[in-house]
């Protein structure tokens, strides 16, 4: 193990690239990684109280939409900017791209800038799995996955290593992104499948996990696909608009979310009454609500990603990049001698500069613009 | 002029650090910085109605508040971090910090990241330079300065070279402040002077800029110091809980604001009943409300830092920075050959690697934490 980087001053941010998280997850191993990543969301969870949290913070445009996830505790705030655009794949483009920052409460320094495009298909398929430990049934080994693009490989390695799943039952409308995934996870342990439609992806799976791009309010399963006892891991229903669940399907399920303010708005949710019964997963994680309490029961966890994963995930990167050594410091905020002399910066350092520099300054350029 | 740095890739952030930022300011000169942020401010106002605005996310906490501030038009977001924390100054590092990001509507991507601290407080003064030359009297030559931390020179620099302001008479509880303050402005063509009151300072001034730090319901302005045809550019009542007038001074004055559903919050406004009327500022700088009607008219700009500021000041920063070719790329995300194929990133290159990933993730760490 290297030595961790040391910041030089504490106005310094340390900053993961992409290459620095994907060196990182290379050097823990994917399955140790989406591990501890599901060990820190578990941690966190359960002090659900300890948080000030709010619904993200969109902007929608016609071709997608940018959001900001901020959340704090009284010791550590953390912020996501992420974006969704579907149609960037034709650009060659990533759909989802995103970065945060970690920050002192105290002092308000942004101590760590990660990537978090890459750590997001990681978390997403971390708290995944978390709330599939607690709502599919333990003895899950068949999975349906509907959608195999940018996140399919994450959710399936999770499920994996973390879950037990044996065998992955994959539908894409691309047949090449279907491909890619097994050509991805060929070395695995994973049975691998292809199929040509949704039911036979579906037909005997113990767990089905949808994640689809499209920002559209899609009907990826009906209720004649879903059979007693499944789990269904719904991640692509996650936007205003976008949804991937037939109502049917949610009123023949016990229905469990992340923060019900906003899965309201943006998940499988909006498309139900405002009174339409839920369960916040972070009771069941403590205990205070209860899971799956039959093997015949419909569980669905309507997965929006919250907050509270990133922050999760960027302590995770903070506390592994440090131990191994990766990341570089970013000069982000002034280091002042004076906290009160932030002129000190463009200050001109001698009286000749300063003379100069009004001359300069008094040149007629010096006009308003009509 | 150098050539601007390259972007290698479209997926490459573009990266102002402080040091860039503190060389762009350099090589244009401050004056000419502080009037071409004015112009991007004055520009971007005048089309107000083309911005998808929201109130800032504040995560207050017992020592200050971190805020994000969002906005868009259909082909640019931009938001910004900053604290506010007044007693950073007494662990040696500065009361506000700031970054930024600008960021393509039609794709998610973020072009560029740039500090904001000193873009800030440069950014603020050419906002009220160019409130200031809307509501102020035109002979204004003299101008008060309660407050004289971090941003009091860039204050002072803008009235003096965007408003014609000759003389400044100075207060702060901390004397020292003042003394940097007169220190770092001894080269320019201004008239300065340290007062021992405020009552002293504010006496037969044309302009009264209030910018004290201090996270408290203060009272540095009361109505028996305001003289006919004053214009008051109160900057520092900007937080809720943080005001700098006495409610008198509001109700004697003209009340300008930036965003109002902001301001009602943030701004000495907070202290006024919900109905007490304001002008937006944007209305002005269309012509499409009066300003200053009458030279003994009592004018106030009640600024609290609205992210339309924000958007300008970035936009600058992004087109000045091109000239001059400074700033780095950043990679802050992925380049992918397949858009769909994110896990690439983490695939181990060879069958050989893969089988000692798959050995190394089935090793007994991957357990559960408790």
């Amino acid at each position: 193990m290297k030595h961790p980087t040391l910041i030089q001053t504490p106005t310094q941010t340390q900053f993961l690239s992409v290459e620095d998280v994907a060196a990182l997850v290379s050097q823990v191993g994917i399955a140790a990684t989406l591990q501890r990543l599901a060990d820190y969301i578990l941690e966190d969870y359960r002090r659900w109280q300890d948080f000030d949290k709010c619904a993200r913070v969109a902007s929608h445009s016609s071709d997608g939409v940018i959001e900001l996830m901020p959340i704090a505790d009284a010791i550590t705030y953390a912020f996501k900017y992420v974006n969704g655009h579907p149609k960037n794949t034709r650009l060659g483009l990533p759909t989802v791209m995103a970065f945060g920052v970690l920050a002192d409460v105290a002092t308000g320094i942004p101590v760590l800038l990660s990537e978090l495009t890459l750590s997001t298909a990681l978390r997403t398929a971390a708290m995944s799995a978390v709330a599939a430990r607690a709502l599919a049934r333990p003895d899950s080994k068949r999975m349906a996955l509907i959608g195999n693009g940018a996140q399919a490989e994450f959710q399936a390695l999770a499920f994996h290593y973390l879950l037990g799943i044996e065998e992955i039952r994959l539908f894409d409308t691309d047949a090449l992104a279907t491909r890619k995934l097994m050509r991805n996870l060929q070395h695995t342990g994973l049975r691998l499948s292809a199929c040509t439609s949704i039911a036979q992806a579906v037909r005997g799976a113990d767990i089905v996990t949808t994640v689809t791009a499209d920002k559209t309010n899609a009907t990826i399963l009906t209720p004649d696909l879903i059979e007693p006892g499944m789990h269904i891991n719904g991640v692509g229903g996650d936007c205003p608009g976008k949804t991937e669940l037939h109502p049917e399907v949610l009123r023949a399920a016990s229905v469990f979310v992340q923060y019900e303010p906003q899965t309201r708005i943006e998940g499988d949710l909006q498309q139900m009454p405002a009174d339409f019964a839920v369960t916040e997963l972070w009771q069941v994680l403590r205990d205070q609500a209860p899971g799956r309490t039959s093997e015949a029961q419909i569980t669905l966890f309507d997965s929006v990603g919250f907050a509270l994963e990133d922050y999760s995930a960027l302590r995770y990167l903070r506390d592994a990049a440090a131990a191994l050594g990766l990341g570089q410091a970013l000069s982000l905020l002034p280091e002042l001698a004076n906290p009160k002399d932030l002129f000190s910066l463009v200050r001109p350092a001698s009286h000749e500069q300063a003379a100069a520099s009004a001359r300069a300054d008094a040149e007629p350029a010096l006009a308003w613009a009509a």
